[in-house]
């Protein structure tokens, strides 16, 4: 057989979404604070705009779209963002960015990822043969990813952050900036939640530090905003002044092509939905009420649907994990499966509902401040 | 800034849809037979399935589905090709299959591709840093891709072909078997257009060779045979028996979160519409028409909506296109954007309608045999 990418073999990552379902066959009445997917259905509003989209195609022949998106929506998104409609590439799921993003660089180049962070930054790195170094969110930082004294080409940012739900402030993202500009970097950023950001000092976007367009590349998505999970829109901005623009169009024309018409038509009128405006709000309201009951071994859930809870003394987060599960029927998500500086938290996912969260507290009221 | 990858500078390709458009400008009164896109609607059975998902999702939360494919879709395509359903990856479209497939293979692999040919199979391993073996289709070979004399390591086939209409039989397809398992290469077999097969030789899958299962990877489409070019879904099978199933679905789990509900759902109905059906049938009888008129220069067609005409002594493919535009208002797609065997070729598409092939034959009957 043709010989097959060696680098694969690198990822030794424990894939642990099976691990967590295995545990949790057989058991009752759950309460899954584990994964980050969406609770509430669907909003009317968005539905409509699909179902409207599809009559549409039965009306008239709509085939191939522009690999970059459909300008009705790279318009809208342009006016939303205040860049030029050109920098914005609507794809599948941010996912698909993060993950191809890394086909415009050298093999050679130097990746710096936050750990703990989300597996496709340093998993795609590694399997097109790079080596990456981990840039630690620990209690020590506040979970700030701080620049390395190392040179680093490509960075990989989330704020509000996945999985610890701490967001970086304006002086936080400074800092990088002028990192990136120094060593001549680009920063990915990763801003799948910024709708959930609160605080007046947390930027819902890089660029609004002066200078970021040409260090930073932002990626946004409509999963956790506006319930697409299941739907998948998610839109990058590259902006020309970081030279990419074009490699990136060139890139996206020949692997992709495009995110299909109804449901572009659907993020379009995500934009002005006001009930995607209430969940998010709703699950904002389950972060709070979850950081409220469990007290101070909780990190964020202020800017986020992702809390990061300090596990016992002398357990690990496998251990803490089990325990939930076994002793309370509560889901979570062990930190290891995050990223080695995830040992010692796990994470709790807001993306539910109140009942739920009120079943959830009352079995973990032993562990109530 | 960053090293960017050199590669993408080695592709010289002339992008060439932007230019017909240029040249389309202005004009009036066009038969298009250029794209390949779809030329009728969506037909009913399939807006409706989908409408009906839609409503499912603004009844229950239906979020992140399985990378590779819902049960109910990979269960349904496993009896269709009587393969394990395990065997089965959807996925948005069989471009970003065909673009994801190489990253699974060393950069030393050497990559045979045939000439003319769909784009995305060399470009896609020229940008990861690999050389190309061009395998040419020309009339000197009934353009029927012949196994080399040289070692190759992945060879990429399209049967019924793209640009040039004409199918593989059984037995050219079994010398492609015998080179892959003389050589220990792996054949990446594009069947997007086996929907289309009329001629009873003409094996619609390669499965059908004995043996095949072991040295190559099969791709569909909705696109074509369904009309689902705007709707992006495809398939890939992947057979445990060539080693790499395991490896797929590990890249699939890490770069990809799966194809929309919605169109997953579109496209379980589509297995059982019979408009999808007859609209196959319509392609094909206007690609028999503009067979049967135009004539012994004219090849494909017959298990393929692409007609593969060759151009006038004398003309390049450019020049030719440009006289069918200008002096006759047809659109068409010159030979060479299809790589260098394309030239003195031009494609014609049938993915049309019949009032527009009658049109489009009064303008040609100079041409007329």
């Amino acid at each position: 057989m043709a010989k097959v990418n060696p680098h694969f073999q690198r990822i030794q990552r424990e894939i642990i979404f099976p691990v967590i379902e295995k545990k949790m066959e057989g058991k009752k009445n759950l309460v899954n604070l584990g994964i980050g997917d969406v609770a509430l259905p669907l909003t009317p509003h968005i539905s409509q705009a699909i179902k409207d989209a599809t009559t549409e195609m039965t009306n008239r022949p709509i085939g191939y779209g522009p690999a970059a998106g459909y300008s009705f929506l790279r318009s809208a998104l342009s006016e939303k963002h205040n860049v030029p409609a050109g920098e914005i590439f609507i794809s599948d799921g941010i996912n698909s960015d993060l993950a191809g993003i890394q086909e415009l660089f050298d093999t050679s180049c130097k990746i710096g990822v936050i750990d703990p962070g989300y597996p496709v930054f340093g998993d795609t790195n590694i399997m097109a043969g790079r080596d990456i170094t981990l840039l630690p969110c620990t209690l020590e930082n506040n979970f700030i990813p701080q620049p390395p004294s190392c040179h680093l080409d490509l960075i990989y940012l989330c704020s509000p952050g996945n999985p610890t739900g701490v967001a970086m402030t304006t002086s936080d993202l400074e800092k990088w900036i002028d990192y990136a500009k120094e060593e001549k970097a680009l920063i990915i950023f990763d801003a799948a939640y910024n709708s959930f950001i609160t605080s007046d000092n947390v930027p819902k976007s890089i660029y609004d530090i002066p200078g970021a367009k040409s260090v930073a590349i932002e990626m946004h998505s409509f999963s956790k905003s506006h319930g697409f999970t299941g739907l998948r829109c998610a839109y990058s901005i590259v902006p020309h002044e970081t030279g990419l623009n074009a490699m990136w169009q060139m890139r996206q024309n020949t692997k992709y092509n495009g995110c299909p018409y109804i449901v572009q038509k659907g993020a379009l009128a995500a934009l002005t939905c006001l009930d995607s405006k209430r969940q998010v709000q709703s699950y904002l309201e389950c972060a709070q009420m979850l950081k409220n009951a469990l007290g101070n071994e909780i990190f964020g859930g202020k800017d986020s649907p992702y809390l990061w809870w300090k596990v016992p003394e002398d357990m690990t987060s496998w251990q803490f994990f089990d325990l939930l599960l076994d002793e309370h029927n509560i889901v979570s998500i062990p930190g290891l499966g995050f990223g080695k500086s995830g040992e010692g938290y796990v994470r709790l996912s807001a993306f539910t509902t109140k009942p739920e969260v009120e079943k959830a507290l009352q079995r973990l009221n032993v562990y109530a401040h």
